[in-house]
């Protein structure tokens, strides 16, 4: 395998050439690794919000071309000067946050957020050259968030990428690189719910319904989804939620219609909506005493969380998470042991398959909000 | 000593006869425990801001004449019916919150909400039958918190009577009924900050000292008392406070400050103010990726806390704490141990003692800001 090893490769990438537009399959070549830095042959990948968000560019400093990606699993192909934790032939999932292993953050029982290797919108380029591994024709094609997994081949650095059990599906634990974590660890790592206890989810997007999955491992007794959309709570029930609310369906605010329902509020909620109305009603909502509630969600610039304090006062707890508070490289393959024993599912998931050539339908997919996740496989 | 039991108890006590009036020494007759209560001979108290600020009852609906105190230490006179885990002669302390060991609070590991007795401060009668224990010549005198201590003899709920060891010496012991405890236990039960740590506390007073302590037993490193009176570092050097910052030296936001002093932030902080600034303070000046906050001063009505939720999703926590997260009958004989090992160190906050008959001159001391804590002697 590792003949190519040192080598440009030439393989298929879907483009981003411009903000919105579909995606052209395009011939790239890509350059072996650097120091620190590892080649990825992609077999399968998965779309995300995250890729569409900056693939439309709303509102942003726009960067284009771009090759997207960063939900994905593979295999090693090279890799760059001094890197140990990895060999050609690994199994892996890049993932678009790292782990430096030397800055407080990683060295930090609690925290992941690592200094280097932090997720990054705006950068286009490896880290420590500030150049693109990208090319067509000579012309740089920029990365995104490190990870830029729509292509067969991709350069990633070896703290974004996780070593995992080569028995397991690639193409099922793929989704394990970003949104599924990010809710599962919101709650398991974060929210923590008692067995038997209650839990409330904001938001039953892919997000939330992983926190609820979290919540099912848990042994959470009650899992309440709160959405907007009704036609979103039988879908979640797939996923142990097991009683709805749609604040629209109210006329007071959600979180005293929790209160009511669970004498006094919930013991867990976890909020994966983005709105700040629904941060302050997730963290309004936990009993007081004992009562935690987990931000995840990613809100506008401008918007202000706003609470009386005497709901702290009451020994109410409110935290926020990254990426679920995984570790990539320490955590995230016990995480796909978790699903090899059976304890985590994953298939439930994935609604959709695509050929890579077909690429776009997975946009027109997540778009029409028909997907939960749409695998995308390479080889087609 | 419990020939008296079962009988009306002449005493004296210092009665509240109006708002802001001196409280003048009169002779009460103190009824016997009803069932589920104890009557308590009280030796020693003292006085406590919140004596202070419903006895000015500025902005509230007054209630008088009226006995305060809720700090004190005695020895059980008598019990009521059906009262098992306290007998005449035993060493107690008498608190403002109660333990009744049935509601989920009490049942809970995190909370000391008590759903029974909670404090109520617009109560002023007994619990069970909405009465007073005390009166002169059948003109019923209004109780405070539960707990009147300002009295010779006191009757209170058996659930807010925590046992104590015999040989602690109850004029030290007595400051664990209240501010001491709030501020020790909110970081040690609630921050729990990790040997070699920095701490920030907000407010150098009685509260603020405490939570100081509490960060110097927990072998914090750096402990960073903010106040906006100089005068107040001085005095907090012997509670462990190494390094100060007076909000008003500096022309940016003392948050800022702090995480320029720490490289990124604090690891854990304390509030201890009740000012709504120094709250959002407390919040925004902890180290991203593991930051604890922790709030105890007691906000106006009409404050609102507000803060970027980016804050709270870059893995900082904010939590409440009310009395330091100690449930009184559980954990306060054990507080008492600490005390006795020579761990906590008690003797520094009592900076006063005054005799009974001048008990107004304790309220003197806390009103010039002279005292941390002032001890009443009841004997004299
Ligand atoms: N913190 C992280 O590491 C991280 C990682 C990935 C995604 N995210 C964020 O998580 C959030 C969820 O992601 P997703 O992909 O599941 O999104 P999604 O759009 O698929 O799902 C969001 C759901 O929330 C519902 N919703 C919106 N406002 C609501 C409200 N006020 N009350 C109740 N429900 C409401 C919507 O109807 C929708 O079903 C997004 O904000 C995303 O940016 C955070
Ligand atoms: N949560 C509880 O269970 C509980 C129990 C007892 C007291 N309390 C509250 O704790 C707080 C402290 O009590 P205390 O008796 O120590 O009060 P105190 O008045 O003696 O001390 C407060 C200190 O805070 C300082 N301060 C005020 N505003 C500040 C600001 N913006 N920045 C920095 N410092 C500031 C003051 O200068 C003062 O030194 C009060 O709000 C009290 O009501 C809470
Ligand atoms: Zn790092
Ligand atoms: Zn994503
Ligand atoms: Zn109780
Ligand atoms: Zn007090």
């Amino acid at each position: 395998m590792s003949n190519t090893a040192g080598q440009i490769i030439k393989c298929r990438a879907a483009v981003a050439w411009e903000a919105g537009k579909p995606l052209v399959i395009e011939e790239v070549e890509v350059a072996p690794p650097k120091a620190g830095e590892v080649r990825l042959k992609i077999l399968y990948t998965s779309l995300c919000h995250t890729d569409v968000y900056f693939w439309e560019a709303k509102g942003q400093t726009p960067l284009f071309p771009r090759i997207f990606g960063h939900e994905a699993g593979g295999i090693v192909e090279s890799v760059g000067e001094g890197v140990t934790h990895l060999k050609p032939g690994d199994h892996a999932l890049p993932v678009f946050t790292g782990e430096c292993g030397e800055c407080p953050h990683c060295k930090s029982e609690e925290s992941n957020m690592c200094d280097l290797l932090r997720i990054n919108t705006d950068r286009g380029v490896m880290i420590h050259d500030q150049e693109s591994r990208f090319s067509i024709k000579g012309k740089p094609i920029y990365h995104f968030v490190g990870t830029s997994t729509f292509s067969e081949y991709t350069v990633v650095h070896a703290g974004c990428v996780a070593k995992i059990n080569p028995e397991a599906p690639l193409d099922k634990v793929c989704v394990l690189s970003c949104g599924i974590c990010t809710g599962l660890g919101a709650t398991i790592n974060v929210a923590k719910p008692k067995p038997g206890s209650s839990v409330a989810v904001f938001g039953l997007g892919a997000v939330g319904l992983a926190a609820a999955e979290g919540a099912r491992i848990s042994g959470a007794s009650r899992i309440i989804g709160v959405d907007l959309v009704s036609s979103r709570f039988e879908l979640a029930k797939k996923f142990g939620v097991n009683e709805f609310v749609n604040p629209k369906d109210h006329n007071k605010p959600v979180q005293e219609v929790i209160a009511e329902m669970t004498n006094g509020g919930v013991d867990r909620s976890v909020e994966c909506t983005g709105s700040i109305q629904a941060m302050i009603s997730a963290f309004e909502c936990v009993h007081d005493g004992w009562g935690v509630a987990v931000l995840v969600g990613v809100p506008s610039k401008d918007d202000a969380f706003k609470t009386h304090p005497t709901n702290f006062l009451n020994e109410r707890t409110l935290k926020g998470t990254f990426y679920g508070n995984y570790k990539p490289r320490t955590d995230l393959p016990n995480v796909v042991e978790k699903y090899m024993r059976g304890e985590l599912e994953l298939e439930k998931f994935i609604t959709h398959t695509v050929p890579f050539s077909e690429i776009n339908k997975a946009f027109d997919l997540m778009l029409k909000g028909e997907s939960i996740r749409c695998i995308i496989r390479m080889d087609e």
